[in-house]
């Protein structure tokens, strides 16, 4: 059982200046308390609640910008895919491809992103159940590629609303994929301010506490220094400048999770 | 308020001796009825439950039959499309594309199919409200194309299981656009066999008679000579030996629903 | 398959006045319209959400005046128990005892019940799937009296929310027992203002419709001269000037439902 | 914040003898441990799925018994009660009067419960959102009383099935009363093995290290010495020879979770 690992970065990339300073930011407080960081952005929001909602720099603008953060700051980066053409020019420039929960059942994507060999980091969408996944990871590994990482963000519960079974770690692991718990979708409000999702930001670190205390091997959680301004996600991701102290607790909760 | 119509067919293109085969036996027995058909196809099952389900002829093989079926039988053909680059070739060989429910929010796909021009049936997510519905064709009729059909198929309602809340219908009507009732993916239990998802054929009828009482466009059914031998979908699609009473019962209901 | 009846009436007896009022004009309305009525009035509000929503004139000053109505209106009365003690009494002055959805898995308030030989209305629990109404049903007959009504009320889904799934009609039909829609209570919000339950009542004609023309026996209505005044229930009761119209619908629905 | 404690106990009182046997097994082991113990038995398993489930000793041969337990082994004893009857005579045996999930919001109940002045735990009933159980706790502490735990026990999600949302004990924490997390009533499976109900004990472990990570008062657990062979509630009983690892480990996550 290795100790936990972090998936964090602001829900979009913004410009290649916000990135350098999201990502220098998380490098140096992760470095300080000694937690493996993937750094996390968005080129594209894809399927953002109205079209009015801001989408993001696009691949071609951004993919150069994530090659030059994975090698100015040394950490691996993550971006989701939404088409089976992103897949290999986004391999080139990072080092995990994510795919989203809506798109969690589309065979040819999970096929596309598999064989580039990259690790892809799956998304549960909000409609499956916890051992509905291994099919999902069969078509991946169908690929030859097993570097998968399983990720829990809340199942559909009534309108408007998720809820984050813990039941879900477990049964997911049972594939033997490692499991990630994303804590700050898992409190999103799914088109919940009419034309844009809202969130429950003061639930996450209680979920995250949760989940790392049942197991997990990481914790997706994005974050921006200005969550109130963010372009995307803003309700529910968690302000940078309260990272350090939830990290420090969930790193404790880890220990402990995984003490023999 | 037009009397109700009917999107019916079989889940999957089989072949075109089969599709000939449906979109006859479907035209004979509607014309008889005196109900509008558009006759329901797929050339590619994108996101079956797990990698082993049969996919179908694909879309080279299937677009020339289509257009074909269109021609030979005079019905207006409706077809899914799962990405940016099927919309435009696709448009050209059917008269209706239809947006998968778990491809509902992916903007760019809502924008490419709008800008065919062709109608657009959109099928609600399951992880959606149907309030959230305005915002999904807001986006299409974004591109100018007001030509939408919206369409309710469940909504999820535990794990495996979906719920219909006809509710949903005349929410979702007050968006001005024609509203669907999907009878036979409402009865879908997804992923509920384990590798490939359950159903409830015999609530078809039941869901299908509440719908058109509570009043709606149309019906959407799958259907086949032999579900439970069809490469997909058997367990919730409709033997075609009992559309015809099926058929007579709602449009008995549509006439009431629809009285002044 | 016997005609449509109906059960109606405010949520509270509020007052005798108000109880001849009140039951005079649905009498008259039914017998116009000529379908069934049984008279719904509550001496005791037994679970509002808050501890100051106003209770009712309770037991000793009621149930001589639903004994009253059951002369004078000549038509059957029911009302609703919470209790073992008070199964006897009430039954000597009313034709039906109900079963609060709560407290549909209580045993010994199942069997009191029974052993009046009266006939039992019960509402499903929020909580409860439609096929575990056979094991509620067969503790009452086990008391020797098969006078039994199941009533469909809603099921849970999410929070301070209901869902009405269709099907639980025909699945509870098959205990034999006569099957009823709560067209009033499915609409509600339960706890959904803080203090006291919301609810939604241009949704009860919608799903009211659903349920006849799936085949009921009955559809159970509350209903008011003035609902935004009303002591509880206000937010989904219908508007007794309402009714006829409604009921005229609901009765050619059931004519369809039923007609061979 | 106080450490954790435990409600911990056998789903009915059996006999005499196998309530010594549980409650000797149960003191000295939390008393090697350190962690306080409620002992909870019932008299009366009021609400079975099928009136074949056996109901237990009853309310008069069983007080004795508990008030025989409280003494000879020094531990304060916890049961519920289902009538307002049984309130008084309750309070007479035992410490702490449990109110049913099913019954929470039953205003007289919980009145004729607040009323003895016993320190009252009162179940969300799985139909309630957790900033529902305010209004259940104000009907209590209106009598003055003010010794109130609040259980978590899960919420309904689609049929048979419950889920455990950790936000609702902080949400449930700002009334300011101690919250309880029941873990083997949680993991039940309702109704779900057709004339009672299953579970998944697996998971209690699972659920329990969740609660007590995000922060709880207590957690109540069912035990038996032979879950399988037990009258009632067995599939989701943890066998007694594991509990001491279980406990062993909640402390500490407590511990964490309670450090400064």
């Amino acid at each position: 059982d290795k100790p936990l690992s972090l998936i964090a970065g602001p829900c979009q990339l913004e410009s290649r200046a916000h990135a350098h300073e999201m990502c220098q930011a998380l490098t140096e407080l992760t470095g300080k308390l000694g937690i493996g960081l993937v750094y996390k952005t968005s080129f594209d929001k894809a399927n953002r609640t109205s079209l009015k909602g801001q989408r993001g720099l696009g691949m071609e603008k951004s993919l150069p910008i994530m090659a030059e953060l994975r090698e100015t700051f040394g950490c691996p980066v993550l971006t989701d895919v939404h088409s089976i053409e992103q897949c290999k020019p986004v391999a080139e420039a990072v080092d995990i491809l994510q795919i989203p929960a809506f798109l969690c059942r589309q065979t040819d994507l999970l096929l596309a992103a598999g064989e580039t060999g990259k690790t892809i980091n799956v998304k549960k969408g909000q409609f499956l159940a916890p051992w509905d996944m291994k099919n999902v990871a069969d078509k991946i590994a169908s690929t030859g590629n097993q570097n998968l990482l399983l990720t829990e963000r809340g199942a559909s519960f009534g309108y408007n609303t998720l809820v984050s079974d813990m039941r879900s770690l477990p049964i997911m692991a049972e594939t033997g994929y490692p499991i990630v718990f994303d804590a700050t979708h898992s409190v999103q409000q799914p088109g919940g301010q009419g034309t844009s999702s809202g969130g429950q930001r003061e639930f996450v670190p209680v979920l995250a506490r949760a989940a790392v205390a049942v197991g997990v091997a990481g914790v997706f959680m994005e974050t921006h220094q200005d969550p109130d301004h963010a372009p995307s996600d803003g309700p529910n991701m968690v302000p940078i400048k309260q990272m350090p102290a939830l990290l420090q607790r969930l790193m404790e909760f880890d220990r402990l999770a995984k003490a023999a």
